[in-house]
């Protein structure tokens, strides 16, 4: 059930929709918290399960949240800098994984099934890679208004919450671009080892990283030209799908590096642009912790875990269902009479 | 299935137990680690899951684990340190929540079921509170005994893991004092705000450990003894399930500080007497990091929670069962003619 009247054909239409983002629903929140506050437990015992029950009642409007319909939205892209060796795996590497999806195969597969979700993998022209942008933007306007609208139609108005997640040979390299371009610094500050690549794989990411900076100089400026110039498809889509889901009233949560850099142009659009966003954890790969620190995102999960797909995202709803299992479950202390409440 | 044959009938036969535990199954650990390293992944990029994986192998002894059978263990015990004002909720809340969890209100019991695992409470003589150990040992040996063979007792043989957690107003001050005794240090350094007690209420903590340390002095260096002295019944059958757990090639889950601290005696009797133990979360109780740190366990999550009742390692069974999944259910390299493996 997509509805098509949201979508952008214009950079400036991004900006319109990004400026009029609709607010969490306080109401709907606070009547959660006084929920919480009568339930049989020390008041704030339950920590960050607390938070999280407070935050999905107010990103869906409902002070007893439900996750019926979660969707794992894996968006899989091919990258113009994949020549420049920086990764540890072939370029056909990306397809092969969309089969490994689609065969049931890879850890996604595995933990949405455990996490109870249904995962969606959408493969962005695989067959034409974005261009190198060390040389020349990733996209054409046109090429990424494509993306961010199949971001944006990959969300289903019916979802009770999206998880993020992508597959991409080289897509780490477009990350920590598109992280500086946002957030400042150089590709050494940025990049990190990825799949495992080795020194010398290291030194070519921050070249290239460096490079980019230097070909597109002042036009990074802008976050919505920064994505499409360093980003790529699968980002670009990232980008589209959590728009879409705050336009929705969906929350959502972001995945590893890739996704947070993916989704980062939002929160530059609009000071709250991610505020109906988790960050499901904080991966291995270095750029990450920093980059959840800039968008003020505090990790649910940190496993040391560097994969993609969506699966730290996929691991923390479990976290969720906890944590809404005892606010929609748990007794009063008038229901159970016990003293203290 | 109990096999009673093991329950030791003096503290003698305690520590015979505990300097004879079995060790992990290294072939079991060692074929899972082959297993994982050809998943289609690039190798150790499920981080902490891969870990656990093997971890999961070597205590279960087989290289596809299981968790068909979850057990989570909840022992409560009164105390008569209660009286000495170190709770924020009165002594008679105890029986209050053992009430709430056989009707099924409390956080655990939503948690529990959320995480696939049966939940078993184990009331310990809640009419007959432990003695106020500034005062005289906490138990006799008789009642110390009872405590730690009902805690034998509670572990199913059939179990593939046991989560560990308590129920007992005023138990963070024993567990503060044994982890004292355990690993020096004073009352102040050890307690915290427990479910939530005002700056009086966490001076007359301290205070209450400290005497305590002065009054049991060079007893408290058999860490047996120590658990006996300043702990609980409900401490010291969590000691005696992680025992019998550990005895059945069964893994274990601990909960929080009070959990961490009854089990510490394992490690001082025998150098990897928690080897088949996880650290299900780092609470928010002041204690729980440090004490962690002396017994080597990195905690699954860290989500400020400060609740017991098993809740921290119950949720961390979700991120064990999404361990297992990938584990089991992944497509190698060559199956799925992914390059790169």
């Amino acid at each position: 059930m997509t509805d098509h009247a949201m979508n952008p054909t214009t950079l400036d239409a991004i900006r319109a929709l990004a400026a009029s983002l609709p607010a969490g629903n306080e109401e709907a929140a606070a009547e959660a918290a006084r929920r919480q506050d009568v339930l049989t437990k020390p008041r704030g015992s339950l920590g960050r399960l607390e938070e999280l029950a407070l935050f999905l009642a107010r990103w869906q409007g409902r002070a007893l949240p439900r996750l019926d319909r979660v969707e794992v939205l894996v968006f899989a892209g091919t990258h113009g800098i994949a020549a420049r060796g920086v990764s540890a795996y072939p370029p056909e590497v990306t397809a092969q994984m969309v089969a490994n999806f689609a065969a049931g195969g890879a850890a996604i597969n595995q933990l949405a099934r455990q996490a109870g979700a249904a995962l969606k993998v959408i493969p962005l022209s695989l067959d034409r890679p974005t261009a190198d942008f060390t040389q020349e933007p990733a996209m054409d306007e046109r090429a990424f208004l494509a993306a961010v609208n199949a971001g944006m139609d990959a969300v289903d108005a019916e979802a009770d919450l999206v998880c993020l997640g992508e597959m991409g040979i080289a897509n780490t390299t477009a990350a920590a671009a598109l992280a500086a371009a946002l957030f400042g610094g150089d590709g050494a500050g940025w990049v990190g080892r990825g799949t495992g690549v080795d020194d010398a794989g290291l030194a070519r990411k921050a070249g290239t990283v460096d490079a980019a900076l230097a070909l597109h100089g002042a036009a990074l400026a802008d976050p919505l030209d920064a994505l499409r110039r360093v980003g790529g498809r699968e980002l670009a889509a990232m980008f589209g799908a959590a728009l879409a889901a705050r336009l929705r009233s969906i929350p959502v949560v972001i995945d590893g590096f890739v996704a947070s850099a993916a989704v980062a142009p939002l929160a530059r659009l609009h000071p709250q642009g991610l505020a109906h966003a988790l960050a499901g954890h904080v991966s291995a790969e270095a750029g990450h912790s920093r980059l959840l620190g800039h968008l003020g995102l505090v990790p649910i999960l940190d496993l040391g875990m560097r994969l993609g797909e969506a699966s730290g995202a996929c691991l923390a709803v479990n976290v969720l269902r906890g944590a809404l299992a005892c606010h929609e479950g748990m007794a009063t202390f008038a229901e159970a009479g016990v003293a203290g409440g």
